[in-house]
């Protein structure tokens, strides 16, 4: 399947004390032994270390620690050898050139981890998931891609995937006996299996909302008129958890986008112009970006200054771009001004339809309430049996699935005929098949793997 | 010792397939055993490597493999273990957490090394040639950091060093039996392992000049009266190299300082302002700067365009800079406008004094010329012995250890009491054990691994 060997850097580049080259392949072992001096690599045992120089002929390129791993349990399933080197390009790169010499070819992007799968050492979700484990940032997003890493749903996903298959491929048989009338599938127990799944399927699909929220960070909008103290709030919000701060490059110009993890959870707040009629256009520009926005966002801090709040004019605001599966919070600001404000003034229809939560810019009382509201938001929407799906790409099949099972249902209640309920028996076998990999194609493939960074 | 264990990324930071985070003391194969869910590592052979997760508690942080290497076969002669994680900035900082709470400490820049100099498994010049090796760009300084590194002239100073500390010990135990004026030290053995010693220092100081530029590169100053074709000079040597080509961080502004590599020795090409007397008081301080630079630079080109030139102000500018040790060539340019420009119009004295290599722009037929010349005269400035002194430090040590050993040969041949060569002698063992690290202070190694990075 695999028969050239390849290698890669398999750590960062830059200068450090150490840098990994990693080489997998039918002959990674005899090719580094061809330019290492030290114990004959050809005879050590699988997961052993051994010193020496990488030598291209004559002249050492660099001391070395050569570890080599044996097929079949390598992170490849392939042989593996990983060379580590001094943390200096120039080191590096002679590396690299010398194994090309050799007979090594450079692995492109996620070709390691590719290999894994293509030698079913892994299935295509767990592939996704060390891409995932890599780029997660945060508690919430780590642990996610760390049991999906190590099975997660798909396992559970492949077992009755195959149940479905053995019935499928009973009914299909039906199809070659057509004339005879029989029914070598049990209908009841197909309608039972299609239950099951569909049982699994739902809570991973209403998990995505929360999946994709903590792998791309949750998105708080910050409204309000100009001057309700909007900036102030982000900037109490990140002051306090300073470290952990950054500031989203591609940011457009006239809307603030600033990170912060809250209980291990990454929201994204995105501080808008102020929301009022203007002549000036492009304030006018900036107020129907801010909506834009809004329209996006999970949550909604709607902030309001008490002194001059029409709850007229936030309704209508509100009005703007609100929508179903969205968390509208509404800020009262600047009450170390107002100290008689009461919060039982507020009319009872915006405090059924809303949270509101008093915000002082001065001693920030209740910021912390503020946070822990936003996180409790996120958190409740987490599944109760903790498989959560994140990726766009599960979602996708995920619904196509659920889908042709649905048809699958109604048709076998309704009587339909055989050869159109395995039309719809091969479609979510398909779809589920696409999930783990047991249906894929090269395009869907290197979709997948060219997203890796090089050597993984 | 050192009794503590310490921890650190050796990986460069950054996302990657794999860090690594190195783990010594006495305490390491425990203390990552204790966060480690698979075999039991306090069990294991040395120089394996073992799959399995790291845990805190119950929570998993990732899956790993670890390398146990015991003492005192091991980079720092101490018990190490590395951890190779996924290369994400969270798992790191996650498993650094984890083994600071286990009992580590986060180990200070160059410590691993520090600890391999400590318990005497490399020198002091070894252990910076490491830095030196990590830091290398190109392959002449890369081949003098690894022969540094593997031995170089260190070994062969420890030992000259050794018998002149006998012969040493001998003449101070003279003084103990001043009255009775007896002889224990051998006065020509000392005369002779004197000289040899200096015959050994001397071929060292001497590859200082070569050492130092190729590890920071050859300094080029290219000079000539504005127009001269400067720029354009530059522009078509880095074209040629492309790929080699940086901008060096902190130019000042007003000189352009570019680098390239010629057969593996860095060259630092620096454009300056054209030489001209001025009113502008700007441009007064670029010819000042100019001058400045001309003046530091191992290598100058004076470039004239053929159209303007004259002998005498093209004298009167390099006797501006002109100092011992320079290469000057001059390059009369833009020969492609005058065809019947001949190199044998140059005066004799001219010629005589300097190298001269006409260019044309258009063609760049000499070029090639240009970079052969610059490159032989480095070249010629290796020592024939292969062994390069690179290092600031060791020079001054060197310089030390020479002008005391200079005194005690005087000292000798004119009949100075034991007692005043005794000083001398102490003097050079003291200066020669510095560069070893067999004398140092908690300051000197303070300093020579600060530089280092984290993790080495």
């Amino acid at each position: 399947m695999t028969e050239d060997t390849i290698c890669a850097l398999a750590t960062p580049q830059g200068t450090g004390a150490l840098g990994i080259i990693r080489v997998s392949g039918k002959d990674s072992v005899s090719i580094v032994n061809s330019v290492f001096n030290g114990k004959d690599l050809t005879k050590v045992s699988s997961h052993t270390v051994h010193y020496g120089f990488i030598k291209n002929g004559e002249e050492t390129i660099d001391e070395v620690m050569v570890s080599v791993f044996l097929a079949p349990k390598t992170f490849t399933a392939e042989n593996l050898v990983e060379i580590s080197c001094h943390g200096s390009y120039y080191i590096e790169q002679q590396i690299l050139s010398l194994l090309l010499k050799k007979g090594c070819r450079l692995a492109l992007a996620g070709e390691f981890t590719k290999r894994a799968f293509l030698h079913g050492r892994i299935d295509l979700s767990q592939a996704e998931a060390i891409a995932d484990l890599i780029a997660a940032e945060n508690k919430a997003s780590h642990d996610v891609a760390l049991s999906q890493m190590r099975g997660g749903f798909s396992s559970l996903l492949k077992k009755l995937r195959i149940e479905l298959l053995d019935l499928a491929s009973l009914l299909e048989l039906e199809l070659d006996f057509s004339e005879e009338n029989v029914e070598f599938a049990d209908r009841d127990q197909l309608l039972t299996l299609i239950n099951q799944i569909m049982d699994t399927i739902n809570p991973l699909i209403d998990s995505f909302s929360y999946g994709n929220a903590i792998k791309n960070g949750v998105p708080v909008a910050i409204l309000g008129k100009p001057n309700a103290g909007k900036s102030t709030l982000l900037n109490a919000l990140l002051q306090e958890d300073r470290a952990i701060v950054s500031e989203i490059a591609g940011t457009t110009r006239d809307t603030i986008e600033e990170s912060l993890v809250i209980n291990g959870i990454q929201f994204r707040f995105i501080d808008t112009a102020g929301l009022r009629e203007t002549e000036d256009t492009i304030e006018a520009i900036g107020v129907a970006k801010a909506l834009e926005k809004a329209k996006e966002a999970t949550i909604i801090l709607y902030l309001a200054d008490v002194d001059t709040l029409n709850w007229k004019e936030v309704g209508d605001d509100l009005d703007k771009f609100r929508r179903e599966n969205m968390h509208i919070i509404i800020c009262p600001t600047k009450l170390d001004k107002h100290p008689d404000f009461n919060l039982t003034d507020i009319p009872k229809e915006i405090q059924n339809q809303y949270t509101v939560i008093p915000l002082s810019a001065k001693t920030n009382p209740n910021l912390a309430d503020l946070k822990e509201n936003m996180y409790s938001y996120i958190e409740q929407q987490k599944t109760s049996n903790q498989t959560i799906v994140n990726n766009a790409r599960h979602l996708d099949a995920l619904l196509k699935a659920k889908e042709s099972l649905l048809l699958c249902n109604e048709g076998l209640q309704t009587g339909l005929s055989s050869e159109l309920i395995s039309i719809d028996l091969r479609r979510a076998l398909e779809a589920l098949g696409e999930i783990v990999g047991q249906v894929s194609n090269d395009e869907l493939l290197g979709n997948i793997f060219g997203k890796f960074c090089i050597g993984k």
